[in-house]
């Protein structure tokens, strides 16, 4: 086999993605050296006993020493401070990665903290379950979806390339976007969809109570998805919401507007708006299908 | 093997449900001759082809001669329609059972329509995938899946039963509730999530047409799950929005109000307010994989 992309890999933050990243680049043949460090020290003795990694620790400069590439796998709130801390750690020629769900705020808040020679080269791979921790890490995350390099302007091309290669030995597939037009394409086909599904399961729960019926014994099918949805890691999806805010307030708005159509259609029994509706988003769904992203 | 439980049964409308139901009581052995009608001929062709049933016609009032019981199948907005049709041709102690996704309203329908001497147990079997149409039938449909009697307050206590043991026999649970209350359980584990998947996907079709970029290629996990539940059948979903007005705007109104408190939350970076929901909501995604409903 050929040389290793990179000697040294750093994973920092070894969670669901951090830990599938490090399984995906062994089983890719990605790096000699796979090493991981999190705050946590559960995660981290979790991530020795399940051998995601050669060794994980909790110092996160340290794991950081004589790296080709370090992934910081931290919720989107921590990037800054964990670039921050790392940034004197880093050899010259380093590339660093992130995997934040947001990206316009992650790259604001860790560019500054990127010293000169290092290469920053922000990603976000579309690729999830609703469990967390490192327990729920597995190799096959990645294989067939996206990931979704926003390069920066004045970033290293050779760095960028090196990165997307990273990212297809993992499995994925590679596109690149501009940082603003990531955030509103995810605000909608992942944010509000996150935000909705928490907020209709608390309200299934305030209901419940009302009823003083079972409500979720009987949880139907359209329910069940929703639910797996807000199973998602709490802290994670904060810091997207904060983060994201103006992209996800601006899809909150079309959302209740054509929401509030609907209610009006129910309200005055007009059956034709509706059938026309779900109609249309039938035939969206078969796109997708199509599109095998479904 | 004893005698079947019923020796004809009538299947109205030979789509996902009924298909289904005709497999599953084969399957169960539960009825000596199980024919179907639909109004729909390809319907009842694909039938014929696929053998769901022993025969399927077009004549609705046909394949009810005779019968022990019926089945109506149909969109909830055909259901009084229908019962009218088969009423002169239902034989003394028939038991008519519907499969109505909304009670109240179904039963206002289909009771004045009723004989003497005829026995209607209405029943929504909590099952259904995002498939439509005779082909979209399987036997295994309502295995470990719950079926709700709302049993009217006047009606055949021996028939009630007769349909609790029909519904065991097909694989499903059996719970008995009040059709009020089954309307509002409903509304919020089933109605509102449908409304909402229709609602986003079509918001997502109109963002993707200003961004001009593929959104619906980078459908990330959360909407592809909703996409699934916008597949449903049209027809069936504007009946039920029409048929259950008063419950579905009732817990849309619960949801909106709950939406916007966490709205103003992202606007004013109230992080701990959405930790909080969220926290909750996946505390309450764990209740549901405990009670196996999910």
């Amino acid at each position: 086999m050929a040389t290793e992309l990179f000697d040294k890999i750093a994973v920092i933050g070894i969670g669901l993605i951090g830990g599938s990243i490090a399984l995906a680049a062994r089983r890719g043949g990605l790096a000699r050296q796979i090493v991981a460090a999190d705050h946590n020290a559960e995660y981290a003795a979790t991530a020795n006993r399940l051998k995601l990694v050669d060794h994980c620790g909790t110092d996160l400069a340290a794991a950081c020493a004589d790296a080709d590439l370090v992934i910081v796998c931290t919720p989107v709130g921590a990037c800054g401070a964990v670039a921050e801390t790392i940034a004197p750690h880093l050899k010259k020629g380093c590339i660093v990665c992130d995997v934040g769900s947001v990206k316009q705020a992650v790259i604001e808040a860790m560019k500054p903290h990127i010293p000169p020679g290092v290469h920053y080269v922000p990603a976000h791979p579309l690729a999830g379950t609703e469990r967390s921790g490192p327990e729920a890490g597995f190799a096959e995350l990645f294989d067939g979806r996206w990931t979704i390099l926003t390069p920066l302007p004045d970033g290293d091309a050779g760095a960028v390339d090196k990165v997307e290669t990273f990212w297809k030995g993992l499995g994925s597939n590679v596109e690149r976007l501009d940082s603003a037009d990531h955030d509103r394409v995810l605000a909608i086909t992942s944010h509000l969809p996150h935000l909705i599904a928490y907020t209709i399961v608390g309200t299934a729960d305030d209901l419940g109570g009302d009823l003083d019926a079972e409500v979720l014994h009987f949880a139907a099918s359209g329910f069940r998805d929703f639910t797996r949805v807000a199973a998602s890691d709490p802290t994670m999806w904060r810091d997207i919401f904060l983060n994201n805010r103006e992209a996800v307030l601006d899809v909150l708005a079309r959302f209740q507007e054509d929401l509030f159509y609907l209610q009006r259609a129910i309200r005055r029994g007009e059956g034709d708006k509706l059938f026309d509706l779900f109609k249309r988003s039938r035939d969206l769904r078969r796109t997708l299908v199509h599109l095998n992203q479904a």
